[in-house]
């Protein structure tokens, strides 16, 4: 390898979500040699704006002249119909371990990247979708050989999945962190309400999330709610507002768990950021439902390299050369 | 009366809500002699906006000089907190008919007007407030005296009304318009729904009202799988979708009727323009709910003589004076 770069960079890992990108610098072992982050989420690019939101974080990791170009392994919706470059959906059927195979070369016009996507899964009746949370699930059954079980991705978009066999046997998204965001910030009750990250009001969050999954049918109500109390001045604290407003929203996201294939005393697994997975974690054990909490970046860089070593294994990496 | 004006006027009833504002002019024998509505509506009027804002739409009504001011019976927003002068809330024991005493004088630059303010209903356990829709179930008692029963005020935020001895003995407020709005508009669902207002898809609207309705907890899943269905190519036309997204929110409201002091065969009275009064008529024939449509302008102008009626019977009109 001649000058400049990163010292024994062998591959770069990418999790490019709709709002935010983190690269991995991969050394030859495997380790990981460093982390970069920035806000140029797949949602705000065009096609042509992946390749220079990718350099600007990555490009003094390069070699000036690399023997042979590096491969960057990416997940996440740079490959929506949108993104960089399509990457279609799979069909459930794939098994997460051979997702790889799918993945579609995205083109560059720095001949040191060789950049390629990882696909994600569609399913119909009911239809659902899901892009990068495929490869925190790899990760999963790589670190966790032979995990079966319920799985959930709390998010903008929580993602709820089983896994058997390592496949996903059943997913469903809930827009539960979206609809919260409009609420707290859009709609009438943004007078009454002040979100914040971490839990103020543990106790009254609780009563809101087994007040939604007991009686979702009260959802509605119980939101407007929160702002007529304001008004008659039997008001509580915005932050406090904000968790109740928080605990009813996911009690309706826990009330469909029964129809999605959860049997009572079945334990979850939330994968996720520690504010929002400890805050799941909290509303499972409100509902008496035993919670896991495991990394999220922890299984993505574990899900990339799973797909990178399968790469490496069926001699498809590195790919187009 | 001297010069100019509207011949025969005798006071003006205005109907002000958050998002617009529409007056009457109201002759010496209760008739509706003129109507106009402007979009300055009392969310987007500071204190002092009031005033110019309702004789931008009323000046001309107005003789040079009155023998004596002509009064303006206002109802709705107008009278919060924020709004032109504070016309505090009544509790529910107060009868609809007795609503009137509790209004509240508002400030005129302008000689030649009286502007006064009726009160809306707070409750508390479990908290609520209207503002508006109580000259509405004024005015319904007023043509229909002795009504008793369940009404249904849909809007921005649909209303639930129980009315019996001519008081609210029951209310709950759903933000179901406003939900809807932000979905459709601002969500990640806006790329897959175009909202019309009349019903494209009758059969899905009352299918997915249905669905809403039976099973609560299955609104979230079913919401984001509109957007799923479409990126997987079993997508709807964007208006069926949005009629869809429109009846699992309904559904999802009605499914609190239960709980409203709704029994099981009871008829529900809506009020409202006849599109969205329309759409509840359909939604609650879907789940078999026996429903009569009324017009909500017709009710605010009844609501707003049988104010007018009382203040002269009690000798508070013209007040102030």
């Amino acid at each position: 390898m001649t000058g400049g770069g990163l010292a024994d960079l062998a591959w770069i890992g990418c999790d490019w979500g709709g709002s935010s990108l983190r690269a991995f610098a991969v050394g030859a072992d495997g380790r990981v040699l460093a982390v970069r982050r920035s806000e140029d989420g797949a949602g705000g690019l065009t096609p042509d704006g992946f390749e220079p939101a990718l350099m600007a974080l990555v490009a003094d990791w390069l070699p000036d002249a690399p023997p042979a170009a590096i491969g960057v392994l990416i997940c996440g919706m740079a490959g929506s119909r949108t993104g960089w470059r399509e990457a279609a959906y799979c069909d459930p059927l794939v098994p997460l371990t051979r997702l790889a195979a799918a993945a579609a070369a995205a083109p560059a016009q720095d001949p040191r990247i060789r950049p390629l996507i990882l696909p994600g899964y569609a399913r119909g009746d009911p239809p659902d979708v899901m892009r990068g949370e495929e490869t925190q699930l790899l990760g999963l059954i790589g670190t966790e050989p032979g995990f079966a079980g319920l799985v959930c991705l709390p998010g903008t978009h929580s993602k709820w999945a089983r896994i058997a066999d390592d496949r996903l046997t059943a997913s469903a998204t809930m827009m539960t962190g979206e609809i919260f965001a409009l609420l707290a910030r859009q709609s009438i009750l943004r007078q009454s309400l002040r979100p914040a990250a971490a839990l103020v009001d543990e106790a009254g969050f609780r009563a809101a999330v087994q007040q939604g999954m007991a009686d979702p049918a009260m959802v509605l109500p119980a939101m407007f709610a929160l702002r007529a109390a304001d008004l008659t001045g039997g008001g509580t604290d915005p932050e406090r507002a904000a968790d109740r407003l928080s605990g009813l929203l996911i009690g309706l996201e826990l009330a469909a768990l029964p129809q999605t294939g959860w049997r009572a005393g079945e334990a979850v697994v939330v994968i996720g950021a520690p504010a929002l997975a400890g805050r799941y974690a909290v509303a499972l054990d409100a509902c008496g439902i035993p919670a896991r909490q495991v990394s999220g970046e922890t299984l993505v860089i574990a899900g990339l390299r799973a797909a990178h070593a399968r790469l490496v294994e069926t001699g498809s990496w590195p790919h187009m050369m």
